[in-house]
């Protein structure tokens, strides 16, 4: 049974706190505790921590070491599946970085761009092909997921040629939108809107 | 009077949107189409454009072109705050480049980093500084948002010193939590908890 959408980011983000909390001399952590630092409803943590199959208990709380393994069984024991990033700026280097640290149920399994500067180099064992061999490079290597960064070409081409390769869910971090149908799963990011938020929240 | 957290995200996601549809034959666009496309409820859309002070035609919906200037207007000709990037790497690099495309209300006065490759170099127009020069540099510039990306420093101590300066504002790009005080808004965005969920809900 798939956990729900909002589950799984929590369980993300209880994991990426509770790395910080490890390290503290109290090895216990209460569910409103979690809730206060992440500012939502304790009701939701003990929730998602049911549904991940943990207990508590009532007077020392959760156990750190023994949650973030629970965490990191549901989350990363899937198995990995494999992904391109497409569009290889500063943006899709960041994401390369990220992906070597570890810690994500993906393969990143090839780089697609249109500098020539790029194609045909290794990056931390990835290679980088041209947009021509997009077609044959994710069938081969059975890649099932994309991760847009920004790319000069237009998106909804690449879009169009994605799906038709089977791609199942892409990450789009440019700032263009983009639409897809029902059955491909959709992660966004837009930082622009970020930036506006940032500004427009800020009290100075 | 400050527009809603969400309004204002929306506000952004529906120009990012309607920058693209404004190049098709069509320039009027209906508030249930918006809301199709977003996968939101058109009751949202309404009330965040009635919040803009935005009206409608029942018979041809909202004009494209008016639309987009109106939320422009809303979004950005708010004062220009000044940001510092903290962390030049590659995540630092893409913030900085997606800046310089404009759209944003916010100047990049400066940029931190402890690569001495990158210090006393000029980017776009930006000069990055040490961390040591970090107090100097916000004070002097009335520097009051702080965009952190990946760092090798220790995290709480730059958010403590950041905090000591007057920031009013951080967005939190690396993957490791911060714990602000409430008056101080945060922006957060995880790339790996992204990552997660692409591979957890993408059907294959």
């Amino acid at each position: 049974m798939k956990l729900p959408e909002k589950t799984v980011e929590r369980l993300s983000q209880y994991r990426r706190l509770l790395l910080n909390y490890q390290f503290l001399e109290k090895p216990f952590i209460f569910s409103k505790d979690l809730a206060r630092m992440l500012k939502i409803n304790s009701v939701h943590v003990r929730r998602d921590l049911m549904l991940l199959g943990v207990s508590g208990s009532h007077a020392r709380g959760y156990d750190v070491q023994d949650l973030i393994k629970q965490i990191s069984l549901k989350l990363e024991c899937l198995t990995k599946k494999n992904a391109c990033i497409v569009g290889f700026g500063h943006m899709g280097r960041a994401v390369l970085e990220l992906f070597a640290e570890g810690g994500t149920p993906i393969n990143i399994s090839a780089i697609f761009d249109v500098s020539t500067k790029s194609i045909d180099q290794d990056y931390f064992g990835v290679k980088c092909f041209s947009m021509e061999k997009l077609e044959t490079v994710i069938s081969e290597n059975d890649i099932t997921l994309a991760i847009l960064t920004s790319i000069d070409e237009e998106l909804d081409g690449i879009k169009d040629l994605l799906l038709a390769c089977g791609i199942k869910g892409i990450m789009n971090l440019t700032s263009h939108s983009i639409d897809l149908p029902p059955e491909i799963h959709l992660e966004e990011y837009d930082l622009k809107t970020s930036l506006i938020k940032l500004t427009y929240f800020s009290e100075t």
